[in-house]
């Protein structure tokens, strides 16, 4: 590791992000399933195939249109479950409480948690709190960590991208971070602009239904779906290439990207999957995300081509291509 | 809710801890696993019985005699999960790192969770990295929640409890408090007062082996030994006598607590565990503690009475009883 002290960009989804992991975190803790580093350890209990996985939550604004932090961390780690084809039983909850910060906020927050569980038809097992001094801490942070089972048959990894499989992309890009970037700017924006943050698991049941050559998933939050395709064309050694002109993005979303400087290719969705998979199945895959209430803006957005050391191609609406380098950080700390 | 903002006091482990869970918390995650409020929530999974849990750690410093923030984040999560009778099989590690947080700092705190974990057996399978900007949190927080396999054959809860019931603690009382305690005033004592942290799997897998009539165990961390003991008096509704003259304290314990006016029956412990069990077990159980390096201060210190409305009472050296309340926070707060 380069630095010698903690930079804001370790936590941002990129280049820095992934180094802190390799170069610190994987030397001391290998083992075969942390090694992998996909969205969830997955292990084998008895015979069954289970998935396990945590995040922890720091957004700020903790409050957004389409949701708040609490929200957010059921959501999250439904979804980090879901794309390793988890169906998602339970989750914890670990609260940090900064000294001072309102009851009546942390109700709203935790009936909104109480809700997204709900919905997802997931239970809130186990919890922690703990409270720091004023200042020690920026109001609340939430850890969510959960269990799921997996009755897909065949491994979703990276491991089993295919040269030639086709990837989607669920619906729009960056919802999730424009909506921060907006509240936290304070740019007054009657956009309408709402974080697509919203839990997955139903969407990725029905695909997985209709297809037995899913291959690999990944939702993209941090960093948003660049720099997850910069890392799994990193980690697979296939290039991965994309259509730029095949992206979908709201105009809302691309109106304050063009306003505030930034690529929603690098914003961060909360309620977006990325699937790669058999081409002779991406039209049925499409079909199925579309018909889902989450789903309705998907899109086939590339595929995959040779194993030739990995890299990401965007071929440009103007006609051109490029190599896209996944980001050093990410541009909006805590964006989730 | 009677305060309309948190307070320090809601971390702490005592009465507004326990009002925050079950007047905020409870109400709105309901659900049969979560209501039991031990220290894990215990599943059953395809046939088999599992325990989950999750715990944040925010300890104050983060580096103190016997321990860092690392191994104590290891052993907390570790003990949670044996004191419901669970083998700890696997952990997540989530860091919210602050921004400036020292690269060497964090390496020595992966390491001594790395060994942690080793030692006990037990493998870091996912992890999660969230930076935040300097001043946003104090250095480093670490949540770890953890998945343990549950082999013993009776229930192991608060509702398992019967009168007559011994009570038998593993050692001594509040040496990582007092720990805590004095590094943080910088008192100077050269008094070698040690954390106690450390992994109890081991130590209970050696009793719950030498008995079927074990009841219940928990570890007391937050509060102390008298907070878990009145919570679970509270709880069960059986009065719990202590004698006074029994309880296991270390001298230089005691010296501090004497100095800085506190009592070691309300400091927490990160490596002792108290146990209820039938009365004509309890000998061979003190006899498998005591033969363990982290039992041999074991003993038996108490007894649980009729079914009364719940009550701790403690039987005092100079003859007299009193009863003991859940306090109402604790004094020492980011105690782990």
């Amino acid at each position: 590791m380069s630095t010698e002290r903690i930079l804001l960009e370790h936590g941002g989804g990129g280049l820095l992000s992934h180094e802190l992991v390799t170069e610190v975190f994987l030397p001391l803790f290998s083992n075969a399933c942390l090694d992998r580093l996909e969205d969830s350890a997955v292990v084998t209990l008895e015979g069954r195939k289970f998935c396990f996985t945590t995040d922890s939550y720091v957004i700020d604004p903790i409050f957004f249109p389409g949701g708040n932090i609490g929200s957010l961390a059921v959501h999250g780690t439904i979804n980090d479950l879901s794309v390793c084809g988890g169906i998602p039983l339970m989750l914890s909850a670990g609260f940090i409480l900064e000294e001072g910060f309102p009851m009546e906020d942390l109700k709203q927050i935790t009936r909104s948690m109480a809700e997204a569980a709900k919905t997802a038809g997931v239970s809130i097992v186990t919890g922690d709190t703990k409270v720091v001094a004023r200042g020690a801490a920026d109001g609340l942070f939430i850890n969510t960590s959960g269990i799921g089972m997996i009755e897909y048959p065949q491994p979703l990894s990276v491991d089993s991208i295919q040269p030639g499989d086709a990837v989607l992309v669920s619906g729009t890009l960056g919802d999730h971070g424009a909506t921060v970037l907006c509240r936290r700017r304070e740019l007054g924006l009657s956009s309408g602009i709402r974080s697509d943050s919203a839990p997955l698991n139903g969407l990725i049941s029905s695909i997985l239904a209709a297809s037995q050559h899913i291959h690999c998933m990944r939702d993209p939050t941090r960093g948003g779906l660049g720099a997850i395709l910069a890392e799994i064309a990193g980690q697979s050694g296939f290039s991965i290439t994309i259509q730029e002109s095949e992206l979908p993005v709201r105009d809302e979303v691309k109106g304050v990207c063009e306003i505030l400087g930034f690529d929603p290719f690098f914003l961060a969705n909360e309620g977006k999957v990325a699937v790669f998979c058999a081409p002779a199945d991406a039209d049925r895959i499409l079909a199925t995300l579309r018909n889902h209430e989450y789903g309705r803006d998907a899109k086939i957005i590339g595929s995959v081509g040779e194993r030739n050391g990995g890299g990401l191609i965007m071929q440009t609406i103007i006609g051109g291509s490029r190599v896209v380098d996944l980001p050093l950080g990410e541009l909006v700390p805590r964006i989730c």
